[in-house]
């Protein structure tokens, strides 16, 4: 299944992309893409719909980000080894993590807003995978028991206040508008082998990002089951996996967004997104 | 006013502390100490309240967190010149700021449960305040508007996860129960002065910490201006502001805590805390 959020921000309808690419509304099933509705019991019964009987959404509603009322996003730094190359870094002997505030959450083709005094705003194109059963001290063998899927994730960040403005990312990864998140919930029986997915992402036109999440270094079974000794993940967290090579900091010379850019990415098998730049 | 959150786990009712320091229960006026509660206007309909009007709620009941559905919880590293110091790190020349997940939050008294693995598990007492009102961009002289309240917030940290463990001290801070938070959201007109208030922690009768929120580097004022540059403040975001000197890590030597080990902890004005630790 493809779920979704459609509609205003902060009142999205929970939806469902039948097979010729239309969004049909689930609101008479479900309240939102969140919480249980993400636990196996939840997706089985929306699986058990015929998406023919759900009402068809006329026009071309604002996507939502995939799930709603995150409780964290967990996103793991220099987790591609030609990533970690292009910024200077070694690849970690274990994975780095950091939070990305869920008030930067935003639908897949919102505006990117620039914070103010930014000079440095970047992209990261990235595969997310999104809790469906809590965990905590689970083993590999069980990880993957804990997903109910994956979607895209735009991991805005800003560099300067990132690795110049004292310790930390999450300083430069949590403003408004830095986690685009969607389009689509993506279940998890419906993607073979996350660790096989084509990945790019381009500014004005100009690829920038060209990987695969084949290069990863510690893969969606890992890093469940190392994230859930560390802290519990419950249904509707979001974790980010980390970029593959190509972002603005490793170019050289260096470009960041500006206003009035446009950023296009995509994951293989789950979908696209869209951001306009803009000035905060 | 002292607003809290009584019952099971994830059960909680909304209540208030009269001026005999008993329980009245807010049900029947609003559904959680959160969000749209916390709003001036919110507030103030609360205070319209006569306590004694309120049913008074029997026993003895646990408290939950004095806050329900927080949005994110910030926290401020090295902001005691003194702690600091005790640490072997340099006062930063702006604050350090980084992010506790809110599945750490539970209730002023509840358990701490040492994580598996862990050996360096420490505490840290901390003055936090409670968002009120979203902040974006505000200045300083409008940042107190801003501001809900004051609560105590333990923010149990693994020393070994957080430093040893690959960058970014998220991974030592975020551990189930890492964050005991009450006994009571106090309101802002309730605290004269945040940056007067005596702060102390015991461990075993041992008093470790024995500080004032007077030595903080960056203030309650300060941090609202500061961070709200960097992500919007949304009302029942929690920002906990740095501990003082006295922490495990500081002894000579080091002290971390252990299985049956008892905490306790308060801050002027806004109550006390009990923990007792186990073995996770």
């Amino acid at each position: 299944m493809k779920l979704l959020r459609y509609g205003p921000p902060g009142q999205e309808k929970p939806g469902l992309l039948d097979a010729d690419g239309r969004i049909r509304d689930l609101s008479a099933h479900v309240d939102d893409i969140a919480g249980a509705a993400l636990l196996p019991d939840g997706l089985d019964r929306l699986r058990a719909i015929d998406p023919a009987t759900l009402p068809l959404v006329e026009g071309n509603p604002r996507l939502g980000p995939c799930v709603g009322r995150v409780g964290k996003m967990v996103c793991i730094g220099l987790n591609f080894s030609d990533h970690a190359a292009e910024t200077g870094m070694a690849v970690p002997p274990e994975p780095i993590i950091f939070m990305k505030a869920t008030s930067a959450i935003v639908g897949p083709n919102d505006l990117i807003e620039l914070p103010r005094g930014s000079e440095k705003t970047d992209w990261e194109v990235e595969l997310a995978f999104v809790i469906g059963k809590t965990a905590k001290y689970v083993s590999e063998d069980e990880a993957m028991d804990h997903v109910a899927g994956y979607c895209i994730v735009n991991d805005v960040s800003e560099r300067a206040f990132q690795i110049e403005r004292q310790g930390q990312w999450t300083k430069g990864k949590s403003c408004d508008s830095f986690g685009p998140t969607g389009p689509w919930l993506v279940t998890r029986d419906e993607v073979e082998d996350p660790q096989k997915l084509k990945m790019w992402l381009e500014v004005n036109g100009h690829r920038y990002q060209d990987g695969s999440s084949a290069t990863m270094v510690y893969g969606v079974r890992y890093l469940v089951s190392y994230l859930s000794r560390f802290m519990s993940l419950q249904p509707g967290d979001i974790i980010s996996t980390g970029t593959p090579p190509g972002v603005g900091m490793g170019q050289k010379p260096q470009v960041f967004l500006k206003a009035g850019d446009v950023v296009e990415l995509g994951i293989e098998g789950l979908g696209t997104q869209r951001q306009t730049v803009v000035q905060g």
